[in-house]
């Protein structure tokens, strides 16, 4: 397979932080896969990258070090101590493959960050002598951004990127242009805008960027894509599925933002609704709950009709760290991509649609259906890469 | 297809009534086929009976009159009452196909019994003109017998139901026996022992009866085996899994009986652990609460372990009518079984596995890997049957 | 106690009618009073109405029969058929006593309705002969109004009544001031304007009114004011108190709506404030879900900090028909105003509060003590009339 | 007030830990008082003992270190590690006032045992110059005693006492013994017989001991009897309550113990039915789950009757960290058992009731009801404690 690299934006955040923490714990032998999908037996015969190997880099817009997070993510309860101060000088090392983010309105034009950030990452690869690199975002989810002539045409957005007083792409997308740009894979861990712009999008598909995304599939909606097709198979008729989300820290008050929860909130109920009709009643709710801190917890009612006119109700509590069950879905998506490049797959992977609320380029939203999609492209990704193998060895 | 018959053994029962109201009710257009798995897309080339079209029947202890048992579905609120009154002529005719039950220690013989029973079944059929009966035990769930070289040996057998003062068999037994000498196919909707009895196994083999069972997948163990799997894929590993159920009725006032619970919670905590493991923590209780009804309450709670040990948990409260959840299944299975027959199969009928907690001849306990076996199953019926049809056309 | 009525504003709707099937019921000796506070030992001493006798009237501006609105009630499940058919001859003579209530922007001005209501009102008592009649708003809850002039000044609000143009009062205020000036005691069991609009309130201290309010306390709020003196008394501290309320019936749809819906959840949200403290993070929302019907289900999650900086966590799931909550309390508020009358009270009944989510003139949210302060007034009331019965008696 | 002592039976247990830590924290103000009753201001008042004052020491069967046991607390995620990091020295000093409990069957007589423990807990109160000792036994819930003719009378005792082959006591009661020779007071905070033998008791009556139990009333219990008078005061009629307890931790070991549990499950519906009546049907399970450590999971299922006859049901899920509910609560006994022995109380402290399962000498379990009685107490303690005083200064 090669070596691999994780390039995260929003690397100083939970969801990173505690990625690059496993990353390590798993590779010094003091925590096991736990909670990887690409651990599991589906994928013995893929040749994936080593969890331990994996390099780490990334963006953000902050500077806190990142082994100062990771205590404040174990003196918060989340992450074990213990666990924090084994791997401590890997995270220093760490440290040292992390860059600034983009921030608007700092007089940098958008032009100038692209190359910056796309530089970035190709001299993180260089140093790194890396195979494959997987840019993966998983900073704050962004307001969907307004439509704008420049997220269409490739020229159109030349110019504005030129312009320094001009911030024609949202953070995300202009993350998503440098990964492109520095001939990496992308995957989008939240609902913000990244590769689906269409300017962009098209960008990736003329480079043969192997993407995927997005939106994390990890609590809420992960149980209702595994519970709505019971209730369909089964024939019985879903009349409402309403939902309360109670979480705190950086998530919390990000998606308390009205704007910002709006795209989030869309996608969550899109894979209901795919699965169990159009007709359901799906009021959902996300409240900032500071005092919950990383925990997030989710209430789900769910009413059918039954036999004979009859009620049946299904309450489900779901309660975990968010960052706890994200963390390993990254490590998975960077083993997977960088499978993907080995293949020789270029574009949209929808069969990865299997980690996202809302999956590019799949209207598949069962889970089931989506796990047996994704162990066919881990056997047939092997295959393929084992071919590619093949004929290079021949070639040599 | 031709005709076919439900025959209830416990015909006055919950289930039988509701399902019987069900028939009637599709058959007139009053209601829908919710909650009929069969009734689904996936169905819809397979040479099915039609629900209302079931001919109904059946053996019960018990003498109130059907209607009157409907009514008294109807003022305990779970049957709407206009439902019942429009097929109250349908049931007071389904009342005429009804005959009494075996009852030990009445000072018939078991040898006896079983030639009325089996006579019962086969008027039944006679009369109606059926080309199919289903026999469904959805009578009480009975104590596990003790084992008895009866159980084993048919020459043993043979002695001890001549003799009026043995009762070799547990009258689940007694009825699966009436079922294949009459012909019929079979099917235990219960935890009894019925059809699982070695002596009775092999007499249904040697007759070529179709049969499956036992013990209808209808709530808590439905969500179980729905959401094992989930954690299983994503790579968590399942720690506890605990149970509470609430239910009066009837079947409450049985369950609470410690002898007939043993048999029921070994069933519904069989599947968990093909599921998530043998390992599993796995409490569960039944308690007889009267006040409740035919209402079922089940709470279950969930730990898992996640990503660098974190704590995930979950908890379900499912709540709905019992009788509810099993009588679309019982009509499913009268079809299903009849399309076994129909497609000249023989034997256990593996892929109803889908319908029971403790899947005859089957180890796969995980819902969507059995519900796309029932679908191969139709599938490769419905060519069966038409494959039959086709020679016996140009036999004809 | 002398002759008791009781007029509903709102005499339609599901409160008013299950109030009056009880009522019926109760006096046939059909049901208990279960779920009635004064049929409790604490008010055995207390010289209420028998609740069979009470006399029901009332407003509605919809005009379905009483009797059909009561079959509706039973077809969908929540009164028991047979309850309805056999108080049918009652409802249909309540019939007679239900009137036109005020509809806005129907040409008649506010004046005009004022002295219809009233006399409504005033004519009820006569044709019963009552000794005492409450009018209890159980109407539709309406958006909080605009402040006006009106709300303030006798002089400006005379002048707008007689404008035909002019709507200067919301519906419940304009039936609070019909219930005053008919000289009726006067509930609100919604939180609308009602009795509270400074100019209305004036009139009632003026006139001696007995009045109480406002927003009937029946399920969520209930539970709260129940559990949070718990945390408090055992020094935890309350972080965050999350909930989240599906309803569906008429009372769904009209909370649906943003600007009604205001007001009741700062209602809801003020006791508990009151008894936690105002730190206490308390998102809550409510859903329109229609195919729950008149069943309310209410999930709350409260987060409190224990010893040591522990964490506690209790979720409640409240799952009853609002209007069967709400009917009996409406029956005990009818009861305890006219008591209040006969004990010579007047002006705000404060003792009251504990059947209210913003209990006028009283602070005190916390159940158990407004329990003992009801207890309290229904001993005082019960010698207040002791004693005004003894001095009539010597006077005649 | 003077200086005030706490012994703990199972001082090295969780709950006895986690109050020694508590104590510490409160002392050297890195912790508030929460959870602990006495420290709100209804006892603002009262002439209590100091939290941070209260001297350490206890009787233990097992040797690990205090501050071992501590640590293992802090690796479980229970306490904080700084906490416990920072009471180190604290924990290390109150080591040297923990002596071995009494272990039967290991050659030592009863009588020899008792005198041994006596001086124990005499000695702790000299060398320290305490003025008042409390004993708490707070270790592993005893299977019930089989009735035995030395629990009543105490010749019969002081035989078998002195008799090295008998074993007449149950530890638990041994230590009651101890605390009152030892001129202590006594709480049971298990549900152990302890001080209910009624030669213990007669004992300690004549001796003019402190004494309150028994079974610390935590979680679960707590909020039934919260709520269960609600339903009461509400005119509702509870018909079921059903609970289902999880725990891991040693305290989930001893319980799964069909014995010990009896006694456990016997005291929790005690104070349910005395508040919503005997029919109640309560079925309730603690089961043994020790991957949930230390953190206890209640969930109840209440069904009431409401008004004509309609369906109410609540659920609640209760989680905490068991020890951390009860440590603060043992430390407010230590403080009132101390200030009712300077109020010059002795016996049954039957006004403590407030904080048990299963209350001595008093019918009380509504918890409103109760925490009034407690305010009185601390209010007549606090005027006798100033009163004895006055009287004291008068002679001095």
């Amino acid at each position: 397979m090669g070596r691999v690299g994780m390039w995260c934006i929003g690397a100083r955040g939970s969801v990173a932080t505690t990625a690059a923490i496993g990353v390590h714990a798993i590779g010094r032998g003091l925590a096991g896969p736990v909670g990887c999908v690409t651990a599991g037996p589906a994928f013995a015969e893929a040749p994936l990258a080593e969890i331990g190997d994996i390099v780490v880099g990334g963006h953000d817009v902050a500077s806190v070090p990142l082994l100062d997070r990771a205590r404040q993510l174990a003196a918060s309860g989340m992450v074990p101590t213990h666990l924090v101060e084994a791997v401590a000088e890997d995270l220093a090392s760490d440290e040292r493959e992390l860059r600034p983010g983009y921030v608007a309105g700092l007089g940098e034009s958008q032009g100038a960050a692209l190359d910056r950030l796309t530089d970035d990452i190709r001299s993180f690869r260089e140093r790194n002598r890396l195979d494959h690199v997987v840019v993966v975002d998983v900073s704050s989810t962004e307001p969907l951004p307004a439509d704008d002539p420049a997220h269409h045409d490739e020229r159109v957005l030349a110019e504005r990127l030129a312009d320094p007083s001009s911030a024609a792409l949202p953070a995300s997308s202009l993350a998503a242009l440098a990964a492109i740009e520095s001939g990496s894979a992308f995957a989008g861990f939240t609902p913000s805008a990244g590769i689906g712009l269409p300017v962009v999008r098209a960008r990736a598909e003329h480079r043969g960027t192997c993407f995927a995304g997005c939106d994390g599939k990890t609590g809420e909606t992960l149980l209702r894509t595994v519970l709505g097709p019971m209730f369909v198979d089964r024939g019985m008729r879903v009349l409402s599925w309403a939902g309360a989300n109670l979480l705190g820290g950086g998530d919390g008050a990000t998606l308390a933002d009205a704007d910002a929860v709006r795209s989030k909130l869309a996608s969550k109920t899109r894979g209901l609704r795919s699965i169990v009709g159009d007709g359901v009643v799906a009021p959902l709710h996300i409240d900032n709950v500071p005092d919950l801190g990383d925990v997030k917890t989710a209430w789900d009612h769910v009413h059918a009709e039954g036999f004979l006119n009859s009620r049946i109700t299904l309450q489900t509590t779901w309660s975990a760290y968010d960052s706890m069950l994200a963390a390993p879905l990254v490590i998975d998506l960077v083993r997977l991509l960088a499978l993907a490049e080995a293949a020789g797959r270029a574009g949209a992977i929808s069969e990865l649609g299997y980690f996202f609320k809302d999956p590019i380029d799949s209207d598949e939203h069962a889970f089931h259906a989506q796990s047996a999609a994704l162990h066919r492209f881990a056997t047939a990704a092997a295959n393929g890469v084992r071919a590619t193998e093949a004929i290079a060895g021949v070639e040599r």
